[in-house]
């Protein structure tokens, strides 16, 4: 990406000013740089961002320059919540006009392969996913995408409530996974934002009590104030579960029919495997210790059955239907607001690194 | 039947001869004496015991007077793999005459809980299952038993075959929960007699390629006789899997669908885990350790859900089916038999306990 | 049953006065006289009515003392819709207290059969249901009924309410059966009592959208009021579904994922059908004729699947929770009420007979 | 492809010589015909024709210049049972090489809408299938076709069989949907071609006991050979279906889990929907009338579900496992062979239009 030659492409800008970008150059380094979008094909959309959330591997990527086993080796814009409004359409889109408002899925599948073939495309190992390493991400101007997986959003739903959309979806599809419905009474471990976002869900699939689990007074309070039918407070110092598990029961004044453990560790999926009862299901969701020491056998011989989650599929017009409805509002897990400059940008990486009262940051461009 | 000297049980023998059985009355200490069995109730039938197999169960009952959370007090029948012949049914019963040869579902559960209600009996926390305190087993010459749990042999199908549709059970219920069918490749860890009931349940549900381990050349070898596609030896002194992973993989041929640990150890939980297909399943099958430590966050990042089994459920026709039609062949698992006195009792049990050559010791009563 | 005679049983009666049951002599000859009920058994309740409500079931047995296959040859309690409080339990009960008020369940299954065993327990050849004959019905003082199908109503649930259970168990089943969710957009053709439950059930399963589809204006605004989102009033004059079909896809705002027949007409069946999309379900849940003339092909060749239901089965917990919860109001389907009398009784179900306004007629016992 | 002769599309022909296809022109009127293929995509494949099957759709086109609702306004190449020999593939095609064996599925979906991202592309609106107007077919020396859709045969399975991978895939779909398993006993309503397909699948699926119908004894001994454990034999001059379904019974030895209707008339139908147990499957494979006159309600009563099918998918793969385990033996379905000359065509199309002992008529070419 020289200077100077930006005249070559700039007929896919779309009113001639540069795209900028956030572009993740290495540990700790964030810069705005210009970036040269690929051309629109037939059946892409060119979309002008206007929310962007930071999630928790985002900050991981700045920390580390890695995420799981994903390494960035080469700069790489970041970001991949996100939602903004219809500039251009490729010749072959008929779903989109200019100017519509559009929540953006940000994986881009194979579709020739087993997993996509068969309705599992999330797991396709050929994804192309925003802000994962060696894709770029969507923390800029304008990004092209396919327009199928730009979701209009309904009239009542805000373009931050779309970008919310991204977390939203863990949530879902771990609901889904776990077939919440009306008869699914709920525990989560943990009250991060993925625990709220599962809460949330869990709440929308229709689970007629959740109790959520946390060491932390304001983040419980928070999940309180969110819905959550009860709490309890457990303390990292204690290593014996039996205790917590009768509090949770307690709590939840009958049997846990699935638990969500959106913390990872040890002790939350241990508690979460003797809490729930025979023939339930635990979910783990959040990303933990590679190895875990839990107690596999007694859950297994209860036909527990334990299921993981990798990221989602299919979710955002039910995501964007429980915000049109209002059974989803995610307006209250936004607690900061950031413009794209360059130091607001970083502000709002430590803001969210950080962690504290943050749930979600947001960037409005 | 008749009047007079019946002392206080006699009328309910067929025969007027005793009714003998064989006692756990402590560790390493079995004895038969005379057993009481209920009243035939409407629903009842009298079973004359034909076939009954040893389970591991049993010899860990009379080693250590225990299994699991189950604990003998008093003492206790036991065996629970049995089969024999009717020779009286209750008032009530339609599906049965005297001299069908049956096998017996040795559970009997409420019908009044939820589990027992919505399809998943084996659940049912009132069950009363052969020979599990304080549940008199099945070792004997007569029992009574509900009609409904006494299944018809086929013609073509044996006493001894009949008995071995409880450990066959195992097996099934394994490879429904794991949704075994035409598309499934199947690895199972460990090629011990739960393994190896396992791997002929698959090939009865259509598996197409199924591969095996074990670290025992013996077993090995039992397994490729009775159908393993392919086997892979391995070694407890090597702790690192990732060449024992490389090895199945190879063995298979493509991916693996499902897998059984039906050892129950860290290595072959984590081998399991490590060598199946994103969205595939692991089944853990026997009973390990409580605290397994295992590679758990990679393999639910993958969607490779965990899931276990307690006992069965519904499985008796389907076993007998397969049987009959000749879709699995459980004669070449037994390997050793004995008849029904003192002695004969302690040298099967001493025989099921070596391991060994054994793979099912029988009593042919 | 005799006069005089009496004594020889009344120390089953609570109070020593006669138990009255409202007996279906002939057609439209329901009389209330003594019904000496069963002994109470071990595991059974002794019930005092309290609240029973007239089904479509009932009033076809009064007029013409049949209800599809089922005749009655002999004297017969009519009435299951029902709730009262417990005044005597069986030794081994343990789920209930005298005092209790509860919502029954009218089927009493053989749990025997492969339908009991494999969790389809509705659909038990033997199963034994109040008021289908030859077995006694529940509008009487008392009746004796199993604990397990006794269900303790929450607090805030009415026993009027409790009664209800029985008839918005079968919206529950037939949503159940469906796979009603929160991305099903649901179809009801009939506003009748059948129809109306099956849109409240359809809501609390989370249907986003429901359309519902009379002759009728005031059943219309009737569904209206209860929650339809859109109503689409047709004639029964106009053969042609075409036009319909386009009026319910604009009402629905997008295509149909599941529709309910409630009415069971060729032509109601033919738009269900029609107006149906790929690979949606259509539930037949009201009786209509025998042979029906519908596009059955051009549906199949789209994978609409046609289901039915029979009854319901583990409904009553769900019921109660959605009435707990508020996510079911049943409150304004009770139409009409009357008391325990001979006169009443009989304008009770002229009432019911009718139609016109009555939704459901209730006795308050 | 050197420099010269490139012609119009001479370049994109494999050695020079033009392709030739089938075409469609008229009622009754087949030409063979130079055909341009569509120049090479990256994910494509160049595939010379081997074994191309004759299917009832393509003698219905032959014959009205339509099937269903699809009308053929413009000539089109006819055909879509096939199987070739790679010749060429795109720059991206990493899973084929020149010279390999494959199968082709005919379908091209979209993989934008619903149904494609769900996984049930098979019902995807825009689905380009192989001879359905305005797409051409695939009688022809070469094809272009994405590399995806191209399954590499096993050594052991011929051109011709890969070929049969097309009729079979409606049996195997038709057996997923009904989920046969090994306790499904079936009923196969007619013995035509998809009839026999069916049986063939059902069986591969485990099923432990088919009985097939039908009107024409060439048809039943057929059946009988490849395989139904029983056949019955009816007459299209009875009406009343009575007593075929006590035959049917009779043959079956039991009730009947799953029924696959492969006629599609009233009287199938409605036999199905009898002879079906309560909570088993009626599948409409076949497609009849559109509207039919069925007992639909009394089958809906007893939950016996009535499911469709629309072609298939994901069903290569199996369908290859199926033909090189030998579960399936599909060359006695291939009664006739002819070559790609016009006059061949010409008699083969006529031999499958006669129907008689023609089963599936093949062309090698």
């Amino acid at each position: 990406m020289g200077e100077g030659g930006m005249s070559d492409h700039g007929g896919r800008e779309g009113e001639g000013e540069e795209n900028m970008a956030a572009w993740l150059i290495g540990v700790n380094n964030l810069k705005i740089q210009p970036f040269i979008h690929p051309p629109l094909g037939p059946h892409d959309a060119r979309v002008r961002m206007k929310a962007v959330g930071i999630c928790g591997s985002d900050v991981h990527y700045l920390k580390t320059m890695s995420c799981v086993h994903f390494v960035v080796k080469e700069p790489m814009v970041i970001g991949h919540e996100c939602a903004g409004v219809i500039e251009e359409v490729g010749s072959e889109v008929k779903s989109l006009v200019v100017g519509d408002r559009v929540a953006l899925e940000p994986g881009i599948n194979c579709w020739r392969c087993d997993f996509c073939k068969s309705g599992r495309y999330n797991l396709c190992p050929d994804m192309k996913f925003f802000a994962t390493p060696p894709v770029h991400g969507s923390l800029a101007n304008q990004v092209i995408h396919p327009a199928d997986l730009c979701f209009k959003l309904p009239d009542n739903v805000s373009l931050e409530e779309g970008a919310m959309c991204e977390p939203l979806s863990v949530g879902v599809h771990a609901c889904r996974r776990a077939e919440v419905g009306p008869e699914t009474k709920v525990l989560i471990m943990g009250a991060g934002p993925i625990g709220l976002v599962t809460m949330l869900a869990a709440r929308a699939f229709g689970a007629p009590k959740i109790v959520i689990v946390d060491v932390d007074d304001h983040r419980l309070s928070v999940a309180k104030n969110l819905g959550a039918d009860d709490i309890v407070k457990v303390s990292t110092n204690i290593q014996d579960i039996t205790e917590e598990v009768i509090q949770i029961h307690k709590a939840m004044g009958s049997e846990v029919d699935a638990t969500f453990d959106c913390a990872g560790f040890n002790k939350t999926m241990s508690t979460a495997l003797n809490a729930t009862r025979s023939g339930g299901k635990v979910c783990l969701v959040g990303m933990g210790h590679n190895e875990m020491t839990v107690p596999l056998t007694p859950a297994a011989a209860r036909e527990v059955d334990i299921i993981g989650i990798f990221r989602y599929k299919n979710t955002w017009p039910l995501c964007l239907e429980f915000l049109r409805s209002g059974k989803i509002d995610v307006k209250p897990l936004i607690t900061h607001r950031f413009g794209f400059s360059q130091k607001e940008v970083e502000e709002a990486f430590e803001t969210s690194a950080r962690g504290g009262n943050a749930i979600k940051v947001m960037f409005n461009l």
